[in-house]
Order: C-alpha cells, then structure tokens, then sequence
C-alpha cells in the first residue's frame, strides 16, 4: 500500500540547461518514477544554465535515490544534492525554552532572579500548593519514555526515541498550549523508573507516559497513580482507548447498534488493548472477546501475568476459546491494536451485518481497509490517508489542558468518558456518516471541547478534596 | 543598609478625588514614608474621581504596607488594591516551551511526527552521535537542584527552589541563546541524584549543578563528571571562581600586585571558596589561606571531611593556625564567601597596603562595602547596588553556550581560566579603574567572548578525545 508520503519528502538542487522546456522536463523525469511533485522552485538563472530546487514525495529512501537517478539521466541535467526535508526539520531539535518574562535591565532581573525571586521561595515554601501559582508546574508535564516501545519501532532506547517525544510535546504546545518536557529515562528499571518520575515531580503538574512497553508500563502507571499527587496519563493506553471509544459511539450510531448489545472482538491485549477494553465496560459494553496471537484470552487458562489473569475474569463470559478468526464470527466490531494483516477478507465478511472493523495496527493495519470495507459498514484506521483517522492527537491534549485547569491530582474513568463523548460530539448529526465518524485531527475545536469536558468532570473531585484537606 | 529596591516593587491602584493636586499629593505621601516612585498612571477618569496606579520600590513587606497606610490617611483617597510586581512577574511560571517547527498541516505533521519521525530515530538508533545533530541535546542542558541551599535561603526543598531555577533558566537563553530547563529533585540523597541526573542524560547537552549543600555538591559532582559523556559544572563552584578570578586579575592590574606574590584570605570553604581556591591556584597563585567559622585551616588539624583535607595540604604553606581577624593582617587580598558582617573596619586597616576586598556574601557581604572601601584600595560585592558586582551571570550563559559549540563532553581548568581572562578583558586599559574591575552584568559582548573562549579551548581535547576514539 505504499504511496508517495511527506514522511518521506525530499528536495533535490539540480542544475539543468536553460531552455524552454527544461523545468518540465525534470517534472516529467520525477513523475516517471513515481514521485509526487509539491514544488519546484528556480533558484538561480543564468545565461545557458539554471538551478532549480525539486521538491517531491517519495516512499522511502530507494525511491528518492531513483529520482535521482531519472534526473541526472537527463542531457545536461545535474542533481547537485538531495536533501530530506524530514531529517532537516529535526535539525537542532523541535523545541525551545523561552521566557515568559522580559529581563532587559536590572530592574527585570531583580523580579525574576536575585533578590526579588526570593520572596516567592520563600512564599512556596511556607504554602507549597503555591507552586502551582507561582512556578511552570502550574502548565508543564512530563512526557515520560523509558524507550522501549517507541511507535512501531520497538526497543529502540531513550536518545532514539526522544525525536518522537518532542514531536508529542510540539502537538501538546500546538493543540492546547500545554508545556511539555521530554523525559527520556536510561533505564528500563520499573522500580527506578517509578522513583526518578517521583523525584522529578515538583517541576510539573502532570505525567504523561508514553511508548513504554507492556507488562512494565502498567506496574509504573498504577504505582506512580497511587503515590504522586499530580495525574498520570499512558497515553498508550488512555488516549487510544478515548479515542476508540468516540469513534465506536458514532459508529454505533452509524449502524443503529447499542454499546450493551454488541459483541466486540479485540485484538491485542498490550497497552492500548487492556485499556480501551476497560473503558468499553466502563461505557456499558458487556461482550467483550480479547485475543492475543494464541486466540481467545478466557478463564480456563491459566495466566502468569496478572494483567491477562484481569481480562480472563472480566470478559468472554462464555469462555470461548477459539482462534481470533474463529471469534470474529457473527462479531459486531473488530478492534485491532495488535499487528499487520492477521485479518483475511473471509474473516471480515463473517462478521455479523453492519460490522464495524477499527484495524489500528501502525503504519501497517490489521487488514487493508479497502478490503474490509467491501463487508464491514464502517471503517477506521490509524492511518492519514484513509477515512475515519483514529488517531491520539484528538485526545491527549485537551484532556491534559482540562486537568491543569482543573488542578486534577488525579484521572478517574469519568474523565476518560467525557473526554470520548466530547470527541463524538464534534461530529454532527448531519455530518455522520460511515466515512466520516471521527473529527479531524485539525479540527480546531477539539482540544478546547475535551478540556472543557475533563475538566467538568474533575470538578467534583476536586471540590470533594478541598472539602477533605479543610477538615 | 536597606533601600528600596526593584525586587520589592509594588502597585498600588488607588482612587482620589479629581482635583489639580491630586497627583502630586500622593506622590508626595509615598516619598515621605521612604519609597522611591517608579510610575504614576492614571488609569481612569470620572468627574470628581480618578484612579491611579502607583508604582513604587520599597525595602520589604511591611514598608509596602507603611505605603498603603500613608495613601489611605489622604484625604477621600482610598487604596483599591496593593499587588507585588515580583510576584506578578512569576504567575504562571516563567519558562515555556515553543515548538520550533510549524504543525500547521498534516504533512507538517507527517514530517514531525508519524510517520517521518521513525527515520529521525532509526538514525539516531544506528548512531547514537547524531542525537546532538537531531534533537534538542544540540543546545539544551540541564539546571539541577535538589533545593538544599538556595541563595542565602537554605534547605527549602526542590518546589521552592523552582523559581530561582526558572530564572537562572531565563537567563541562559537571554544572555546565550542555551535552553535550560530546570530539574528540582525530591531527594537529598547523594546516590539517588547521581543516578537520576545519569538516566536524565539522554535529553540534555550539558548539567549545571545549582545550589546544592556542600560536601554532598563534590561527590556528585565529581562522580557524574565521571560517569558522564557531557560536561557536568557546578554554578555556586565553577561560576563563581571564575568571575571571581577575572575580577581579581583586573583588581590587581589597578593596584599593580602579581597574582605569584599576594596573599590571600578566603573566608568560607564551602562550595565556592574551595572552587575558587583550586582556580586561583591554577592561575599562579601561591599563598593562600582559607578560614571557616574556626578560623585557618591548616595541616596541624585533624580534618575529617575530604575537601577540608585537601586544603589543609594544599594551601597555608606556613601552617598558620590564627582567627580570620589575625590571618587578615597584612594580607592583600580577601574573598569572602562567607556570611554577613563578619569584618570590621580595623581588620581591613590591618591589610598591607592597596588591599583588595571582594565581600561577595549574599544577599549581605562580610563588610559594608562603604566602610572596607576606606582602607581597602579596590572593593567588590555580589550586590548590584554597589560599583563591582560580582554576578556570576557573568559567565554561566557564555560558558554553556561554548561547551554546547564545541560538542564538550568535560570541563577543564584550562575552560574555566579562559572563561575569566575574556570576562576580564572586557574591561578595557582605559576603562579599568578601581570602581570598574568587571564588565557589566549587562554588557552585551560577554557571553559571546565567553562562549569563544571557552570553544577554543575545548577545541584540542574535542580533537584529542576524536583521534582517541578513531584509533
């Protein structure tokens, strides 16, 4: 399915004969192999000559190298040098860290710096919940990886997968103007991953763990939920599982089906799986079939893992223990955060009428949407271009904006749901339909729509504890 | 020595009745209790009443309140509200963090993020180096605390200690273009910090160590510079010598004296009088004694902690064994980085002759600067509001801004005495003088020699260290 993607665009300086029918030309030569023209500049000309930058899409770096090669195979043509737009856009870095504040003359650097700065130490120490007044935790998270689960990427470690943490950070600054910090840990520890994130809290007013792998990262999301007072977020898990749930709703709505009603098969008991199953029940699903590669997870097995262990004594009530295939038989929706192409187009059409099928699996889904969307109603990805793009961008940083609005110290399932509905809600009645079940990830009403949700649904838990700590 | 200072400003909004003298009446009560007027604004303006915003600088809290006090007893003038400029300058924290890339479109998005990003990574995976090429380890560094000494406030803990590391972090990219962002660690324990600044590493370019109680700032120190392959530098020791060595080669300059020939007084063997001792003895210096609250250190002693050791073996070549007040005689320069008030002017009369005095306590030196200035030939402190100040801005910005240039892994003596010979050289023959031994904290060139000089003699070991790695 690999098409020309600016993931993989580049530009080439090529110098050419000055004629006529030149830039043409060296259109027609890109074009031949299959690349995707998105501009092209003349850079400099002169009297028998020209430099012309190429900027085309490509799918990977072989096909940029043959670009190459059909231009300098031209007469007179030269490609001066290729470039890559993506590794140029990450030179130096994604972010910055700017000041707020001005510091031009003596008077400035007596407020922020020394003397004047401590008075407001002084102010925190005596009242610690001024912190969140008074220093950047009151809109600053944590983005925490350890590294070992970056994208689809695998174990990569933390310096390899900072260039994606600060990507996230960017979106969080974009979307909902949150502050966010990579935290790219050295270790793999659990115990000392759980004690660094501990010590380096002061600085901020949430965590957000991301792309650490499955069984560790669970261990560290409850034990951090349980002893740091700021709210900790896997967006590995509850982002996806917001997301799926939005567009599960509006997909229900689609196909005239209720949540309670439908027998669901998940595929993939990770991260993503575990959580988006717990939120489905939490949302009323009562049918839920989870497989990992071995087929039905159910309570006739014995589990080693406590997190399988869970989902054998809370799903598949009927203890079926078949394959994956042999479960999404008569099933109403598949939901895949597993692997590329474990579904065939037989096993979709014996889905039951009107099927819903997320394949999420990145960059490759469980099975190519366009096959299953010859019997599945609905269709959804995790992929750009197709319709009914499922993707995390819609929910982590509204969610995170509405809990530093909130003052949240903590993420109840609440939140979690309201987030979903909120998500669902951007779709209208009147613009519903199968290929259109989830907004844009550039809907600019999202984020300030999912914050305003969570941090409706926070309200009363922070009201509670305030009452708690006045006592 | 109190006097209104910018650190204390305040706005007063104040309502009064609309008569041609109404200005200056207030202007007049806020001077008769002391304060110095800043700006005077009308802000509104009705038919027998305007409201006025009264900024001014005071000496303290309750000056500010004496302030409001002597509006109120005007006639019909009543304050609306008193707010403090410092702490209006620190809500919300004074750092943020700004993607340096447009998200503006999805293929932005594709190039920052998924899928684009994965090859920034599998890059960085095959060659960990490129990690300072592709990320922000280019140009970020790392301000470390664990909040157990901060400025003259002690052991307020690492929330507290927040806002001075946000402005030492405004002050990195102010004055150098360095993105520092601050890490306030909940613990105090020497191993757990080692190993948490160690799994910190992957995201940062360079630490700068910031107020942490000696002896425990040696030990990590020394062992992260050690386990680490980025510079580590310790601010309250390497910053401060080598502003306090530029400022005393220019001190000698006037006063005509070699460094080989003077003796020196230390008082205080804390973080920076051992730093300082090490450097000044790297630039030449031979007779050195350093006093703590005992009096001289010297070989007779037992000393159980190892930097008192080292002194003791390392300085006082003649085993003196007095108080500070007896070493003081006849010595030609003092540096204290001690505590307030701990000279009176009969030990600076007892110095030989063009004695120098650095009495650089915060935020009250060892003598007013005044009364040493009587006897002493030169005379600096850390306050700004005197002639001399000894800022340790000076040299942090520039010297990171080097260390990062250059691609650094270590620190070397050879950095930090470049770093205070291109401080001091910005003081030119013709400006030197005994009330201008040290450039302005504002002086727009200083980081940028700095940062030169620091780059130039990092420059062989980079090479050294490169043609290690090759064979």
């Amino acid at each position: 399915m690999a098409s020309p993607s600016p993931g993989y665009s580049i530009t080439l300086r090529v110098q050419a004969p000055s004629s006529f029918t030149a830039t043409a030309e060296l259109a027609a030569a890109v074009g031949s192999t299959g690349a995707s023209i998105t501009a092209l500049d003349v850079t400099e000309s002169h009297h028998d000559s020209i430099v012309v930058d190429v900027s085309c899409n490509t799918t990977d770096a072989a096909h940029g190298e043959q670009v190459r090669d059909a231009l300098n195979a031209l007469d007179g043509v030269r490609v001066k040098n290729l470039s890559d737009r993506t590794f140029l856009m990450h030179l130096g870095g994604k972010l910055e860290i700017v000041p707020k504040v001005a510091l031009r003359n003596r008077d400035d650097l007596s407020r922020a710096y020394t003397p004047g700065v401590a008075r407001v130490c002084l102010a925190i120490a005596e009242n610690p919940d001024d912190a969140r007044r008074l220093t950047v935790k009151r809109n600053t998270i944590a983005v925490v990886t350890d590294g070992s689960a970056v994208l689809g990427l695998g174990n990569i470690g933390p310096a390899a997968a900072l260039p994606v943490m600060e990507g996230k950070a960017a979106l969080f600054k974009q979307f909902a103007n949150v502050d966010a910090w990579p935290v790219c840990l050295d270790t793999q520890d659990t115990e000392e991953i759980i004690s660094i994130v501990k010590a380096l809290a002061p600085v901020y007013g949430g965590v957000n763990l991301e792309d650490i792998a499955a069984p560790r990262c669970f261990e560290i999301e409850n034990r951090l939920r349980e002893e740091l007072d700021i709210p900790v977020f896997h967006d590995d898990q509850h982002g996806t599982a917001i997301v799926t749930l939005a567009a599960l709703n509006n997909a229900l709505r689609v196909v005239n089906k209720q949540i309670e009603n439908v027998r669901i098969v998940v595929s993939g008991v990770g991260a993503a799986g575990s959580a988006i199953i717990q939120l489905l029940q939490a949302q009323g699903a009562k049918n839920i079939v989870a497989c990992d590669r071995r087929g039905a997870i159910h309570s006739g097995q014995n589990h080693t893992d406590e997190h399988r262990r869970w989902i054998a004594e809370n799903t598949n009530q009927g203890a079926f223990a078949g394959s994956l295939h042999e479960a999404l038989a008569g099933a109403d929706v598949f939901i895949g955060v597993s692997g590329p192409n474990i579904l065939g187009e037989e096993q979709v059409a014996s889905m039951a009428e009107n099927a819903i099928v997320f394949a999420m699996a990145n960059p490759d889904p469980e099975i190519d949407p366009v096959i299953a969307a010859r019997h599945a109603a609905v269709v959804a990805t995790g992929r750009s271009d197709f319709p009914n793009q499922i993707n995390n961008v819609l929910a982590f940083p509204g969610f995170f904006r509405g809990l530093l609005d909130a003052g949240a110290s903590d993420i109840t399932p609440d939140m979690l749901v309201a987030a979903a509905d909120a998500i669902a809600a951007r779709v209208d009645d009147d613009e519903l339909n199968a290929s259109f079940i989830i907004p844009s990830v550039f809907d600019p009403h999202v984020a300030g729509d999912v914050a305003a949700a969570v941090a409706a649904a926070a309200a009363p838990a922070a009201e509670h504890s305030a009452s708690e700590s006045a006592e």
